[in-house]
């Protein structure tokens, strides 16, 4: 018996259910972005927010090569910088991860690869902070931001530069977030039992065996170590420094009134949550818009076969030589069109059937009727815009969440996921014409697509509500439990326990004292009797 | 600079953001609902379904008091029991709380309550669990409800009886809740510190002291003992004999697809939470209509002194005698007009200012402009009535959650809490006074009713969606952590934590061993070489 229509487009109504909002007048925002990928999803919030009248001026630093001083949408502070989060440094990053992952996978490795990772993160947060801190020392720059009388920072707290000049201003905080410094900060948002939420980076689900629960423990302790000794300490120094003495950074990170985490439930395991994070995954995605002629023509050119179009995100255009012509073989032996975004040099082993483009209308193909399936790297973007389009998935994982947000999808049944370490022709192949032919893969994507578009509100509109309800309101402070000020001590309630435990060995002793004397005093009156 | 419009009428626009809501069909709503004041709002729950088109059938007994058999907006099925929850039991359990709170607060006092309610307590949930077992036991009946193809069940889970028949049926399960059969589930819901998060009846705030830290502590432990030996194995029997042995009564309600809570977080202080649960509060509250003329026409003649209205909840129409002639001549003092809901003997006290009222449309008088204050019992309805319309409150909490609520306003400056136990005229007019004329009081409310009514959705609107949500997708495991699942030594890491302990002790005996052992030889040598 089919009563409901489950998410048909011709039963969608639009304005359907009475909203209560109220008008924001011209708003001014501060905006703290960090380079890269991340700035494309800021960048989204930060066009929403113009269109909505709200004026927005970002912090940018001289060197920045991703973040335009100029823009339509924001006035933009130019801050000299001695070194930075540069193109060439990400980029030796990701290719680090990339090589590591490609030898055996071994203790030895994974220790490696932790030690030379954390080298460079340790690097990259130092720069960050010097950035905050050449702001705090140029008394010009910090009395124009004073003054510019602003509502609000948004930032992105994978690094910690806009949670230290949001303090520094005693300006509401809003986060624009997928990681903390170190992590998914599983603590920072709400209590989160390590027996079934994985540490991201490990690569388990939410169900776990004992042997993954145990190594998920240690990869949380690496994780805590790695952020005292290797993160914090430049945050640190600049709280102490410009925020006063005894300012811990992570209680200023504690104290944002609002997170915006780029992820929904559709995608992330259920876990426990706070009522100040508002989930708003899939915010960047929207319906698929008509290609160019000559791309259109080229998808067209498919027929029944159908399209394939592959992506490894805005920074991997390029694959190591080997791997690029396993793939472009495989692809080669197939019926279906490709379309590979590939910018390294053309594989010897391409077919007629492949097109190398330099960048791809991604949303747009995804969202083609002719598509069928999507390979990807797993970064979060590529991961929620497959769900909203309900596309399989062909995941080949680089490094940090790549991984674990693939799992979140071939746990599901949309996808499958490869070894960067054993991929070859044959393997690729096979993978791929499993995620092609079976038709589940396209089912499981699709239901996933229906449960992320069945939302009372629509992501992006939920995200500048709350957004704005922080101007209005000048924070969200009443949706903030304010138990990260409590000693680590009480909160765990560890004194309640051992004054407790004390009481209870106190009064067994007790017991224990009267029985001997009473015993004692049996035994003395039965010997004087005897 | 005010540059934004906080919350004023003229501001408010309807349909502001496009919302994707998929048309439901008519649904089939199985509603499992428990007496008094809890169906109140259940029915608003009803009411609404019944008016976006559902068909709802409701469970009650015939011996049912309060939930008739006959509405506009619900089929009804009448099981027949031997004993119900009637009028009379509720009553009598209400007295015996207000007698013990006029009694005087010691240790004794408290167990004697503790004693008295939880003997009361056990014999409602038998009752409950008996209703069940009729059902299950009727064959023509579980037949029918079999074959009716409800698409959930919807009940309040402070009693089990609804949670019974859901699983019996196999059928998603929505709970309308403020409580479980033992306090508020803490447990039941998110990971919840006792460190912050107190236990209601205790009446602490989300910042404790040492002492009441333990105090919580210790109450969290006697409620685990009440529903351990007290409330769960009047279910724990149904669920052997119906639902298979093994089955756990616990889990099913941990396994519940949605929770609405009728709480938010402008009342509710800040706490961990799931992506199942829905914050609702508030979903009763409305814009007050226009008085009968009659009652318009005294408040009128309140002048520029204005309203106070009294309502100790729906069944608390009697306060025993002492008190209210004390509450009467302190009214009969003041310069404002008093609407008291008293179904008692006329008080000899009363004042010519004072107007006795078997009923009163509270929520219209609330919202209307010449109200000053509202003296309540605080329950959970009323409080949140309060905020919605910015009312300032004088509570006198008489047992349950009532301190508990009222100290949620209390702690936000909007209410002040008179001890039952040591009320007198002097001691209620000096606190009725200080509410009236402090400007705080009202500013604190008015400022919660700005947070409160600053949401993207009305409470009830998102209810329906949800419920409908559930509909559309036979549940909504997917934001459900199925932890609950896990052994509990599991779930707290307690085997991992062993395990590491044990190895950490394994290395270090080796290392002991091992110096021992290079000591020993250097030892000898030493002796051989001498």
């Amino acid at each position: 018996m089919e009563i409901f229509s489950i998410w048909s487009s011709a039963l969608v109504i639009v304005l359907c259910s009475p909203l209560i909002i109220t008008v924001c007048h011209s708003g001014n925002v501060l905006v703290y972005p960090i380079e890269g990928s991340h700035w494309i999803n800021m960048n989204i919030l930060i066009e929403a927010l113009h269109a909505r009248g709200h004026n927005v001026t970002i912090v940018r630093s001289d060197k920045s090569w991703y973040i335009k001083e100029k823009s339509p949408h924001y006035n933009s502070i130019t801050v000299s910088v001695e070194e930075t989060l540069d193109e060439k440094f990400i980029k030796e990053l990701i290719m680090q991860g990339i090589d590591i992952q490609r030898g055996k996978i071994s203790v030895i490795n994974f220790f490696r690869m932790q030690i030379q990772l954390s080298g460079s993160f340790s690097k990259a947060h130092r720069m960050v902070s010097k950035m905050a801190e050449s702001i705090f020392k140029d008394s010009m720059l910090t009395k124009g931001l004073q003054e510019s009388q602003y509502d609000l920072v948004l930032t992105d707290p994978c690094w910690g530069g806009g949670t230290l000049l949001a303090n520094y201003l005693k300006l509401p905080l809003v986060y624009n977030v997928r990681w903390l410094p170190v992590g998914e900060g599983h603590f920072a948002i709400a209590p989160s039992p390590l027996s079934y939420i994985p540490i991201t980076g490990t690569g388990f689900s939410d169900k776990m065996t004992f042997t993954e629960r145990l190594r998920n423990m240690l990869f949380y302790w690496l994780m805590l170590f790695q952020d005292k000794y290797l993160v914090r300490p430049h945050y640190q120094d600049v709280c102490h420094q410009y925020l006063g003495t005894g300012v811990d950074f992570y209680s200023l990170m504690q104290a944002a009134d609002l997170w915006l985490m780029r992820v929904d439930f559709v995608f992330e395991f259920p876990r426990p949550t706070m009522p100040n994070v508002v989930y708003m995954g899939g915010f960047q995605c929207k319906p698929a818009k008509p290609l160019p002629q000559d791309l259109e023509d080229f998808v067209q050119s498919s027929g029944e076969h159908g399209v394939i179009i592959m992506s490894m995100g805005s920074f991997v255009g390029e694959l190591p030589r080997d791997l690029a012509e396993e793939i472009a073989a495989a692809f080669a032996e197939l019926p279906q069109k490709i379309i590979w975004r590939h910018t390294g040099e053309r594989p010897e082993t391409l077919g007629n059937n492949t097109l190398l483009v330099q960048w791809m209308p991604q949303n747009d193909l995804l969202g083609h009727p002719k598509t069928r399936a999507f390979v990807a790297h797993g970064g979060t973007n590529g991961v929620q815009e497959a769900i909203y389009h309900g596309m399989p998935v062909l995941g080949i994982p680089l490094f940090f969440d790549q991984y674990d947000n693939l799992l979140r999808l071939k746990q599901r049944g949309g996808a499958e996921i490869l070894d960067i370490g054993t991929l070859n022709k044959e393997i690729f192949l096979q993978a791929l014409q499993e995620v092609l032919h079976e038709p589940s893969y396209r089912m499981n994507m699709q239901r996933l697509s229906r449960l992320h578009l069945d939302q009372p509100m629509k992501p992006l509109d939920l995200a500048m509500f709350w957004i704005e309800f922080v101007m209005r309101h000048k924070g969200a402070a009443h949706l903030r439990t304010e138990s990260y000020r409590m000693p680590w001590y009480a909160y765990h309630s560890l004194d309640v326990i051992m004054v407790l435990l004390a009481a209870v060995f106190v009064i067994l002793l007790t017991a224990v004292a009267i029985i001997r004397f009473l015993c004692c005093r049996a035994c003395k009156r039965k010997i004087k009797s005897d």
